[in-house]
């Protein structure tokens, strides 16, 4: 199987015009759904699939496919679908989604431009608001075709500027009554950038992903007392933000206690707001977000539970009142092992030494792998960066990777490996 | 003498009246510089000035004295001065300043009607923007009256609306041409409430300040590397909200220890910025605003010079970047001998216990003390609270605090003690 790596770039690059910002630092891009940018990508992508031969649907919230039933396949057999998302962050890069949703209709071409014969359908999918970066919600197009979320209810979404995403999507063309449905595939695969540094390190060019984290959140809120920073001894106060600091202590030592044992372990105190925050007040009042992250649920509830008992103690050494309300849980996803597999055999069949390792961050695969079996394959991101103009991968990387996604599909699609 | 309780009440509560505020813990007003509030105010107490047969002056930024020089007082001498504020935080008390400024007429109306012949003129003063609710600069009025400040600078400032002081004080009719000048005072006394519980928890009506408060601001960076929450393992982060955490401690923990010589130190993290602060992203930096005080220069100093090696370890530690920026010296001030005399004696002669201690809040007395001998009473605030509508002083220690105000000011003019 040949996978034409400038007919790739090509692809890459000419959505990455799309949106496309002023920047001394890269190639950077703002596609946000509903967007124009996100309009003229979406109509690029519907012409590339119609010119590889597919029949393209689009579902209510914007989501697309494009489909391909080979000579020999039971055209109701359920397809090997692969795909990712072309919405970005605000300022964000050209190869976050892009490189999955042409990669894989890179590697359809290139199965059907071989003398292989799928038993199965083939999809090209490309799912909408894959960022949240307009309304909010990430994963937002798979989560609704995964069945997690009505379609009303996403439709219903409002953005910073009380414009729903049925608007939106109506307003680019975009709201679409075909129906995608992951739960009637027989597997999917998802190819992304890798955002993490473990492919350059290993100076390898295609990661296989054997689970996506599970992410956790929970708000904690510190109280002690706001006083006049002049007037209050030190031994008569009840200082929030002394208290958050022993706090926050405590969260990175618990988490760096539990990645002994379980390296994907995280816990981070991202959000960390001081009331009233005045410079000759005592500070009254700290609310902080967590963001905790494991690859099993027993490593994220040990975490959680350390720091709840890490919080008791501040709060008894301090005098403070503290709560920690556990207000989101999204479970680790493991990968399946016939797709993990495909995916390794498929790099190896082309001489790429796959990487295992697990994905600390989301993707639309975690909800497909939801309703069936489901595989997620990286290429390397220069420097880990993503989310910035800055994040590059190589052209021969993105062949590469590609190159091991379509071996993966045909394996998957039932033809015999080359 | 006969300071009359009611009278002072009358005038306290009156003036409370003008930008009074819906509340339902309190007697609360707002009244910011060249509000109508602000004029009400100044209008009511110039009426209270002449009524009480004294000749009023207003100075180029608003500052208002009255001028009553006795029979067999020498029209030259030096005055003694008395006063305070009559302008408010947003959502203030009515004890704040007008104490001050009405207890000031009082006394002078109680020297006035009593057998007592001052051999000094005596002054009731009231400063402009003590609070610095409109301006942003407090104890403003008093700094150009002490010389600090050109009236030009200060008349220059602009508030949130781009109003300049100036433009405020013509619209209310207080843009004025007379002088005030606190150095050619023989002497200056003011009357404030505590806001704090020391007076309180003596059951004591009057406080005597041997000292105000020095305060040292100092900015604080620490700058990590902001980071993926998820991808980054912990041993690979470099956390600047975890080594903030572990600062906050450090300058809390070197206040308490210079505390346990010095009681008046105080040091105090009140703002803190962290960036980016977002739930899911590694903080890169956090920027603090530290408020250290204390009643002597080597305190504060010692103090600063501790904070900074705990910087320096935490740096180390953590391996982030760290500055300190100490920004702002207002060194503390101590009070006159004879004026600390004059009340502490006025206050024994009424019979009233004076309780001596430092004070933790800036005053306009800091800026006077500079240019000629000064003092500052306290009368107690219930439970300690100021600047909200729940600051509140018994009716009864108004006018005690007054009495020694009276007795303090008659001793300083040349009258003997009764």
């Amino acid at each position: 199987m040949h996978v034409d790596r400038e007919r790739l770039r090509r692809d890459i690059t000419e959505t990455g015009a799309f949106g496309a910002i002023e920047t001394d630092e890269g190639h950077g891009r703002t596609v946000l759904t509903g967007s124009e940018a996100d309009r003229d990508a979406r109509e690029y992508l519907v012409d590339a699939l119609e010119a590889a031969g597919m029949d393209v649907r689009v579902d209510p919230v914007g989501n697309v496919a494009g489909r391909w039933v080979p000579d020999g396949a039971d055209p109701d057999a359920g397809a090997v679908a692969l795909g990712s998302h072309l919405d970005s962050v605000p300022r964000g890069g050209i190869f976050d989604g892009p490189l999955g949703v042409f990669g894989a209709l890179e590697a359809v071409r290139a199965i059907r431009a071989s003398d292989r014969e799928p038993l199965r359908p083939l999809e090209v999918v490309s799912f909408t608001e894959e960022e949240g970066g307009r309304f909010g919600i990430g994963t937002l197009g798979s989560s609704v075709a995964a069945g997690d979320r009505s379609a009303e209810a996403a439709l219903a979404l409002e953005d910073d500027e009380g414009e729903s995403l049925a608007d939106r999507l109506s307003a680019i063309g975009f709201r679409g009554e075909d129906r995608l449905a992951p739960a009637a595939w027989d597997a999917w695969l998802e190819l992304h950038v890798e955002q993490g540094t473990r492919l350059e390190a290993a100076d390898a060019s295609v990661g296989v992903v054997d689970a996506i984290t599970g992410i956790t959140n929970c708000r904690v809120v510190i109280e002690g007392t706001a006083d006049h920073a002049g007037a209050t001894p030190m031994d008569e106060r009840t200082d929030a933000l002394v208290a958050a600091g022993a706090f926050v202590q405590r969260v990175s030592e618990a988490a760096s206690a539990i990645a002994t044992e379980h390296p994907a372990a995280v816990a981070t105190v991202g959000d960390h707001v001081v009331e009233p925050n005045v410079r000759n007040v005592i500070p009254g009042r700290v609310t902080m977000e967590l963001d905790i992250r494991g690859v099993t649920g027993e490593s994220i509830d040990e975490l959680v539970d350390r720091i709840r008992a890490a919080l008791g103690d501040v709060a008894r050494a301090h005098s403070v009142e503290a709560s920690l309300d556990r207000f989101r849980d999204d479970g680790p996803t493991e990968m399946t092992g016939r797709c993990v597999a495909a995916a390794t055999d498929a790099a190896d069949a082309v001489g790429l030494d796959a990487r295992r390792f697990h994905s600390a961050a989301m993707h639309d695969t975690a909800n497909v792998a939801r309703v069936t079996d489901a595989g997620l394959l990286f290429a390397p991101s220069e420097g880990g960066v993503s989310h910035t103009p800055r994040e590059w991968t190589d052209w021969d990387d993105c062949a590469a990777a590609t190159r091991a996604l379509a071996g993966a599909a045909a394996r998957l699609a039932g033809t015999e490996p080359t």
